[in-house]
């Protein structure tokens, strides 16, 4: 597939059309190898050292990084004190570290609480660094990971009808989901959410300007019927100044199987998880609950992006 | 060894003999294996990824099953702040993290810190989960290798007058092991404790029922000159309400060598470790100190486990 | 090379003239090896186990010891909650968690908080122990990679002139540095501190009794332009009683690139990192900085200390 021309991953901008047709290529390769018992890829970084530096712990999305580098063959060093690095006593800068680890591994994965962390880290690395997420910044895995398994539903990602439900203001997976669509024809996009939850008015331009046709809603019920992908997120409660607001939101915006058997009957649920109420376990079995698949298919995508950073020359 | 039947293994009263039988063959088999290099185990299970899911930390218990894994050839992802899955902030249930777990994972070794929670793990899990110690209820592995190490040195469980020694009330190996026992003819047990810590009805009934022949009594010396297996227990201050009682129980339940001295010549004596002070370090050097061999043959005893569940089909 | 004497490395003083040869050669062996990809070294310790038993977090130190484990093909089991082990409740000897280690890893590398702990597990345990730093005591691999970057660099430890700059009283880098440099012909030494931080007695009157001449200084600006090697270290804020002289001090002491210019062209900079601002970024260019590289030496060190103490016999 020719040479991969990233040398870090640290935001969903990075990617055009191209670059994810790449990704999501390489990510059905290592599922059907993975089915296989891993022949082609499985030792294809052996030898390859990941270094996971976690500044704040995320067990979930690390131990799907670390799983991904390990059915390719791969080693780990692992950390989730990271910020010990940098502790009050001691101050090393995130500079620093990095030239550190670019001694010991071949790959940084670095979850940091501070937006921006990922690219700083990568404008000094001479090792590739992947972003799991920085602060309230990016988390471009898990944006590509939702796109793929739409991708993988659909088979194309086109004249599709997507729904955005809960908190949109707030919610890093939702933005970069709406900017990574743009990247394809035919796309419409329902924000829907509380008036206190709205999707920001960046995104919104960004859609018009790409084209993009969005509306907005405060009532999921309407929006259920007509949809191809309904886009759950957590409604946290502490964003909520009056209490009776998060009830009526509460009452609005959990998917219950009731309101699943109003979609359509190809139509796909999705959530980044964890989960609290807005989806209940009932819904589990139905066919059209995705979110523990697009947990899985987080695997293939890292499995893709750790191959194609680590051969890329 | 044909399949192995258990999917799970989440708490002792799975085992009937012949499966015991199986396991410790098997962990047999793992031993000889070790010390000839590994030659036939030790890659078999290149390409498998152990997830250990501790909820609380347990560094002793974790790293047997690590080090058992690896000693297969098998991958690890571990953490021990698994807890951090079901933050108040994030709200997952053990549920999802099982689900998620199981597109990332071949096997689950959990720690929790509620009784049940392994066995409610498993009942949703599509690959195997192992309990390692759920909070006051099963800790299965350690009753396994406790059995295991006196079959290892007696060659049959048979005719053996076991005693049991400390807070018996509490403590959870020593009623798994009396459960186990019951597996085996001609077994009589022995139960040593202060008032306070008495072994509690339910496994005294069950002995009853199963016809095996326990007693109780509160002097150590009485007992020491009788039996085969002198089980040892820590007894901990905080059970006693009276301080002097508790200065009453050291006295009388601490094994010093003098107490060695009047055990048989071919006895062993046993503990789950870590120690406090009931057993003083003089004693480490008899040939019937037993506890460190005990926590080594937990590394067979979990290779053997691992094996099992991951080549059962 | 020969069997390696050494069954454990607890401190500095345990390397004669001849030990730091065999260690200095294999760490060049090893580092030629990686930069071949790692052919006759890559698998050299599979099936081996390293137990990273951390009593105190320090990442950098054990990412360079798992680093050391992986490139050799070796497999770990690691903790930074090795206090959990001897924890108030629980109560466990080191002592006992060494003999437990025994049965399950093949060495142990160990940092603890305790002065003369990793010295204390040695002598108990079976299979090799590496100190990784214990308290205000040793840190033996630290002072194997800063002599070793100076051999690295000058290709002969002799005939030179090392300044040990900052904190030298509380500094356990330049303490085993000095030490190991009387193993050498033709050393001079020059100690550059604030008066509230000079080198302690013990140390000088070592070097009078090997014949290392010494000085003391307190002004950088004097010392520069006459020597080989400047080893930087952290000035502690905490240190200081009266506010006035930290600042002073770190007037004095921060190797600005002003200073650096007066230094000799062939002369290189060290630091054991992690730095605060004694030594600032713009420096990092110059090509007399070699403190990331002294880093990454200490991964050739441990791999070639790790392969050495397994390979033994």
């Amino acid at each position: 597939m020719g040479a991969f021309p990233l040398k870090h991953v640290y935001e969903a901008q990075q990617f055009d059309r191209r670059l994810l047709d790449t990704v999501f290529e390489t990510a059905d390769d290592m599922k059907r190898d993975m089915a296989e018992g891993g022949r082609r890829y499985g030792r294809s970084l052996a030898n390859k050292i990941m270094a996971s530096l976690f500044y704040e712990p995320s067990t979930r999305t690390r131990f799907s990084f670390e799983a991904a580098m390990m059915r390719l063959g791969g080693n780990l060093i692992t950390t989730e004190n990271a910020r010990e690095f940098s502790s009050a006593a001691k101050g090393e800068s995130l500079y620093d570290s990095t030239r550190i680890m670019n001694g010991y591994a071949d790959i940084i994965v670095m979850r940091h609480h501070e937006a921006g962390s990922a690219e700083k880290a990568a404008r000094v690395s001479t090792i590739p660094v992947i972003n799991a997420g920085d602060g309230a910044g990016q988390h471009p895995t898990q944006a590509l990971l939702d796109l793929y398994t739409i991708k993988d539903h659909f088979s194309e990602i086109n004249n599709l009808k997507v729904a955005m439900v809960g908190d949109l203001k707030y919610g890093r997976t939702v933005r970069s989901l709406s900017y990574l669509l743009t990247k394809y024809s035919g796309i419409r996009i329902v924000f829907v959410s509380p008036p206190v939850c709205r999707m920001a008015s960046d995104i919104k331009s960004y859609l018009d300007k790409e084209g993009i046709p969005w509306a907005e809603d405060t009532d999921l019920d309407n929006v259920l019927p007509q949809v191809d992908c309904v886009y759950m997120t957590r409604i946290q409660k502490e964003r909520f100044i009056i209490p009776e607001d998060y009830d009526d939101a509460v009452g609005k915006y959990v998917l219950t199987p009731e309101k699943v058997r109003r979609m359509k009957p190809d139509a796909i649920i999705m959530h980044p998880l964890p989960r609290l109420d807005e989806i209940p376990r009932a819904v589990d079995d139905d066919p059209r609950a995705h979110y523990f698949e697009q947990a899985q298919n987080g695997l293939y995508i890292r499995m893709a992006l750790l191959y194609l950073l680590l051969t890329a020359d």
